[in-house]
């Protein structure tokens, strides 16, 4: 083996963070709390940049940018909004350092440079980008305004993990306008499934949608709707959120339109964003012992050709003819010519990073008319004929983007258990993980005691929920319907 | 006329604040010199950073992602780079806000929350990469790295200038790394010739590529690459700098590789950056006093199609048959099929914001088997046949970029002034504006004079520049080349 790793038996923790570090996904920063993103990670984080972008602008969206910092004063005018985000905001006092007059070398802030008011690194855009839509909608005519930002952010954690909780991390939130509820509403939905749709089908990581309870909603929001999906340990992840603001941001920023017959109301809103936690999320979903397991439609690299046991001019031109007719079909390939590094190295390499599809080139097979062809996913080998090759990868691709989903889909539908009192939640989230499908109250005293108790949270109500008549796990109290509790990330 | 605009001739900075603002590019932030770009100016964006994007991977590089905050410390580590920057830093001293006991309602800066370090906003991002360098690189195996990132940085500018000068901008600043000052050398040089085959032949605005003096280098460098352009008022604009950093980097922050040889030497560096200036420039180098002109290959519509006077059946059918044969041809077109504007109305609009070619439908144009084109660039209309409308779209979208370009090639060659006393020299900026091309003794103090003297700055020495002997205009000492001045952006 070129590099091991930790099994995911012995310590999932420690197997995540040796595949972020050994995958070449990301590595530690001097700056507390803040990751480097590496070549390999930020390639795999443009593909789905590029692939959501795509699936906002088709629903009609466009992006903007707006400023990094916010002066301090926005952040009080929603309450809810200030309570949620003001313990984890970055400030900054000071434009200016300079020369430390009593230490030769060294720089200091130079206090004649204090701010007036204090800027906040943006924990997210809510204010800034409402205070501005005062000045961009005067009428219904205006309406809707249905923007997106790509930027980063920043919220001062104090425990972190590379991808799936730093202080900084890159996103896209996405801020609309709309004359009335129900359209804000659809919009929040019709987010909701592009979310859906690109984790279950560019991703192959299956989720449930559905809405959070009052404990567990975006500071500011009147809903909010979430994308939850099951990671390999039995715990949860918020995959990401889709909020209906209501009229709270149009309010406290007064941002009113004159509606079609003429009277002066309030703008009704949405946010909603993923960020690069996705890339956490895509890791604890499909990934192995042996490293990074990615789906073919968000690889860098989707096929790698490894001459075996090392480059000669008939496996090179055979790799290169194999190239052209892969790379007219869209695939994206590459050739490993060097021939310093033996092929059993390069292997193990190449599922380290998660190449969906390996073909080996030898000397003998190729005589044959041959070529080996190993998939990442199940680690199957098969001896094909070189005749036809684009076909049988470019259905191989598929097959494996299917087989992931499919593989999740049976691991996360096997860990949703129904039960009805409170010994069997705890014996199934401490033995079994997973979502437990309980009845709950309604009420945030409860879910806070089941969390104090369990460490499960309420993920979310499904969305369709069926109504059934049950008992609280915990109180005994009666319940309309189960909803889905968990460990999450 | 839907919008009125200041002309150039009356006020030529404040017609480019009318185009910024009436073509829809960008609006004031609440936040001092930070912008708030618009989905028109980010589109434009998008499609500059993706132009670029693809020749930086072409030329064999990657992306990736640093963090926005940088360690004070990390900024003195090289002396000029902090002097350089220090002055113009946004500085992070607390991490938590709280609720202002002596003030209902309002949040204050938690003084138990202070940094025990300050944490900077990147100007750019030189020491925090090196800093990691050092743990990527030990062998020349390792080398070279070749990494961007696309990201925004920070410099608190006191007179800023949307697009031009702001103190949040978004741009790309390449870093790369190197086993030898030859390599590094020719890096760089490769990175000068994509930024001027982007500046030419993506925005149509022709460059200078040259080397900057001493005085004009990036705080840091050992060379500073650049491409020069020349805006309509006869003022420089820096587009595009490439730094041979030679080994200053590696030194601070210790980068040390072993050669082929076995030897432990220094890391030769580049850096390379371009920013949303450049939309500054391409307003600059095109745009006139009905608004903005957009050469097609970055417009983020290309053509436009209005119904005359108002869309009726035949004339949406029209319309659609049209837009798909020219989306068939990758052209980006769009119909505008509101009844409740105008025709004439419309004209203006598109006109504004740049669209490089209208289709006129009418429906008398139409019974006669006519449609009727109107460029942007030189305003001539002209009707003609529906049959084969998507290779003359095609053809005069191509004439239109070539146009644009040759335009600003003429106007900029005119701009080119070889003067030999500082008589002319002063009279040439004052009267006619442009380059002025003269002798210089070579020392920064002489540059310094004349800068205080006229305001003109080196803009650069020409790449590939021919000797000639003369006499330094201000000191009369020999000088062996000429150089290029101009007062500058």
């Amino acid at each position: 083996m070129a590099k091991e790793i930790t099994s995911r038996e012995e310590d999932y923790s420690q197997w995540y963070l040796d595949i972020v570090k050994k995958a070449g996904l990301a590595d530690n920063s001097p700056v507390r709390g803040c990751m480097i993103i590496k070549p390999h990670g930020f390639a795999l984080w443009e593909n789905m940049r590029d692939a959501l972008d795509k699936m906002f602008k088709d629903t009609g969206h466009s992006n903007v940018y707006f400023p990094l910092l916010l002066p301090k004063n926005f952040l009080e005018k929603e309450e809810e909004h200030a309570e949620g985000f003001a313990k984890e905001c970055a400030v900054v006092t000071h434009y200016r350092l300079k020369v430390d007059p009593n230490n030769k070398g060294k720089l200091m802030v130079d206090p004649e440079a204090k701010l007036e008011e204090e800027l906040i690194i943006r924990p997210t855009s809510e204010t800034i980008i409402w205070d501005t839509y005062r000045n961009w909608i005067k009428s219904y005519r205006d309406l809707p305004l249905l923007y997106n930002q790509w930027a980063n952010v920043m919220r001062w954690e104090m425990r972190t993990r590379p991808f799936l909780r730093t202080s900084e991390f890159l996103w896209q939130e996405g801020h609309t306008a709309h004359a009335s509820a129900k359209e804000a509403v659809e919009e929040t939905l019709q987010i909701l499934d592009v979310y859906a749709d690109f984790a279950e089908n560019w991703m192959a990581m299956p989720v449930i949608k559905g809405v959070k309870t009052p404990n567990e909603r975006f500071a500011g929001a009147d809903e909010t709707y979430c994308i939850e999906a099951l990671m390999q340990d039995g715990k949860a992840l918020q995959a990401g959120t889709s909020h209906f603001l209501g009229q709270n941001f149009a309010r406290s920023f007064d941002v009113k339109f004159l509606s079609k017959d003429n009277k002066e109301e309030y703008v009704w809103a949405t946010s909603w964003g993923v960020s690069t936690r996705l890339i956490g999320g895509l890791i604890m979903t499909h990934s192995d012992d042996d490293g990074l397991i990615l789906p073919p439609k968000l690889a860098p690299q989707q096929v790698v050709i490894v001459p075996i046991p090392k480059p000669s001019p008939e496996i090179m031109e055979a790799a290169d003819s194999i190239v052209k007719q892969l790379r007219a079909k869209g695939i994206r390939v590459k050739v490993d010519d060097d021939d310093s590094k033996r092929p059993g190295f390069k292997f193990a390499e190449y599922e380290m990073i998660g190449i969906p599809v390996r073909i080996g080139i030898g000397a003998r097979d190729l005589a044959e008319g041959k070529i080996e062809v190993a998939r990442r996913d199940t680690k199957e080998k098969n001896s094909i004929p070189t005749e036809g090759v684009a076909e049988y990868i470019q259905n191989l691709l598929e097959d494996i983007q299917q087989n992931l989903f499919n593989r999740a889909k049976a691991y996360r539908d096997e860990h949703i258990t129904r039960v009805d009192t409170f010994e069997d939640f705890q014996k199934v989230l401490d033995e079994k993980g997973g979502f437990v499908s309980a009845h709950w109250d309604g009420t945030g005293e409860t879910e806070d005691k089941i969390k104090e108790l369990t460490k499960a949270t309420i993920r979310c109500i499904p969305v369709n929920n069926p109504l059934e008549d049950g008992l609280c796990i915990l109180t005994g109290k009666p319940s309309k319907q189960r909803v889905l509790f968990a460990r999450a990330y």
